[in-house]
């Protein structure tokens, strides 16, 4: 077993706030970016540079990311957090560099069927979309992380051939990618699955360059984790509150809640380097600026409070 | 690791509906004892001889049981599954011999304050309470289960330390009863936890003689019955949809759902011996009883249901 340290990429502000109803302004964005980089999460992905009519809850991304830079100032903030964007294509890619970010994410599907649902177009299609991003990224210096996708089970097609994963990621590793996210988007994977595939995945990318997406559409998100852990996988994806889910995924219920994802590291003695009690604290605001409960159980129920002993 | 075969232990008739508001007739439990029974499930606790004032929920249990026998007897269905009844002490016990039941089962708690909280007497008091109940047991054959409540956290003492519950387990373990259920009862464990304590219990009662029993409060059920899974741990208690918690664990949010580990141990390839689909099925049936929606996710979102490929 390689080192009791994990890397939590957190997903909140995009993954999860695109797939929620309420939609957050810049201002709201910023500050939670805000409070989560003071919370130690080093790794926020803040936003996507998509089109703002099909994806409403995505626009002003560029505000948020200028609004956070000067927060980050004024506050005198020790920057260490890195926030990254999604990009679909070029244009992405050119508001990204624009808006200044030093790191972007680019993104594919397993199926034919989600692609198509998902972003209109075939697997080959879209890395075709993204073929361009690369060499901006490259002379521009911008890390690109890439996701996956319906890894474990397609709303559509069913089940998904690890062949077919495996085939994927290989590209993406080739396209010189630094990290490929396996996406569980539809939360129906068991540990066997997480095993079965990770095992294969090992054999073709370092485990270092592998991270776990993993929803907890079937309560099966810290489970998976678990089993990826066990298997030395050492970064994971999650949303603060568990925001979010897929709209283009029935039945999805969202990422996993990174509170959740932290009390149980935290409890087996692996550092995140995060402070659970402020996420706690970050969730009761966003809660309130939601407007509605969000699932994410240890930031509802928190930490054991001892009432003090009866007799 | 031992064999990949676990055995459930279905909740959800007595610490299920125990703290539920809704209050179940005789008719409906013994419908639900019977779905769950033809599913597969062949150890159900099916009630509580304790105070109808106390726990109305429980009450007419010694009817539940005759009701279960009459539609067993009248439908023909081969009798495979075990009931137990919990039983606080002899007058309970008294009432489980009149019921003709085969199982019993007795508790204590790991902390003083639970214990007056709960049953209003010390650790030790349980004890004595229970003492006349087992050679009653021995004399009629009658196999008894004992649980050990709050044995990772207690609402009132904070941390509870091992070496108590060790001390507790290795006791029950002397009285001659042939398994012990280590509960979380409100739900603060994670893996590392249950790792520590597993391994010491291993050390005076065999595993195969320990069940866990994890309630979700903070989302840690699975991944504790995965972690104690691979100790060794073959036995676990949950309950059909999550049904129960605690109500004098405060913030308690209840039982494990009996489909969330279905699912779990069928993606892993460990038997169970029970049908998932007909569980779910249960679960739509019991939500309707109850009249609201139940806290399992793979019961209310079901397996993956294909839609088919889009193109």
């Amino acid at each position: 077993m390689a080192s009791s340290k994990v890397q939590i990429v957190e997903m909140g502000l995009r993954d999860g706030l695109q797939n929620e109803k309420v939609i957050l302004s810049a201002d709201q964005r910023a500050e939670l970016a805000l409070r989560l980089s003071r919370a130690g999460m080093n790794r926020i992905e803040i936003g996507a540079f998509v089109r703002p009519d099909k994806i409403p809850q995505m626009a002003g991304t560029a505000e948020v990311i200028q609004k956070v830079q000067q927060l980050v100032q004024q506050k005198n903030i020790s920057a260490k957090t890195e926030f990254s964007v999604l990009v679909p294509n070029e244009k992405g890619m050119q508001s990204a560099l624009a808006a200044g970010v030093r790191e972007i994410a680019i993104f594919a599907s397993a199926t034919e069927s989600f692609s198509q649902k998902n972003i209109n177009c075939s697997i080959k299609e879209s890395f075709q979309r993204f073929m361009p991003v690369l060499p901006l990224a490259k002379k521009n210096k911008i890390k690109v992380r890439a996701y996956l996708s319906v890894c474990f089970g397609c709303p559509y097609e069913g089940a998904v051939p690890e062949k077919r994963v495996v085939e994927l990621v290989k590209r993406f590793h080739k396209l010189g990618v630094y990290e490929i996210s396996i996406g569980d988007t539809i939360g129906v994977a068991t540990p066997g699955q997480i095993k079965s595939l990770i095992q294969k995945l090992k054999r073709v990318v370092p485990a270092r360059k592998i991270a776990g997406h993993f929803h907890d559409t079937r309560g099966m998100a810290l489970v998976n984790i678990l089993a990826a852990y066990q298997l030395g996988i050492r970064i994971f994806d999650t949303s603060i509150g568990g925001l979010g889910g897929c709209p283009y995924a029935p039945g999805a219920s969202g990422n996993v809640a990174t509170e959740d994802v932290l009390y149980m590291f935290e409890g087996m003695g692996v550092k995140t380097g995060i402070n659970l009690d402020q996420l706690i604290e970050t969730h009761k605001w966003l809660s309130g600026v939601m407007g509605k409960t969000l699932p994410s159980r240890v930031g509802n129920v928190g930490r054991l409070q001892a009432r003090g002993p009866v007799t």
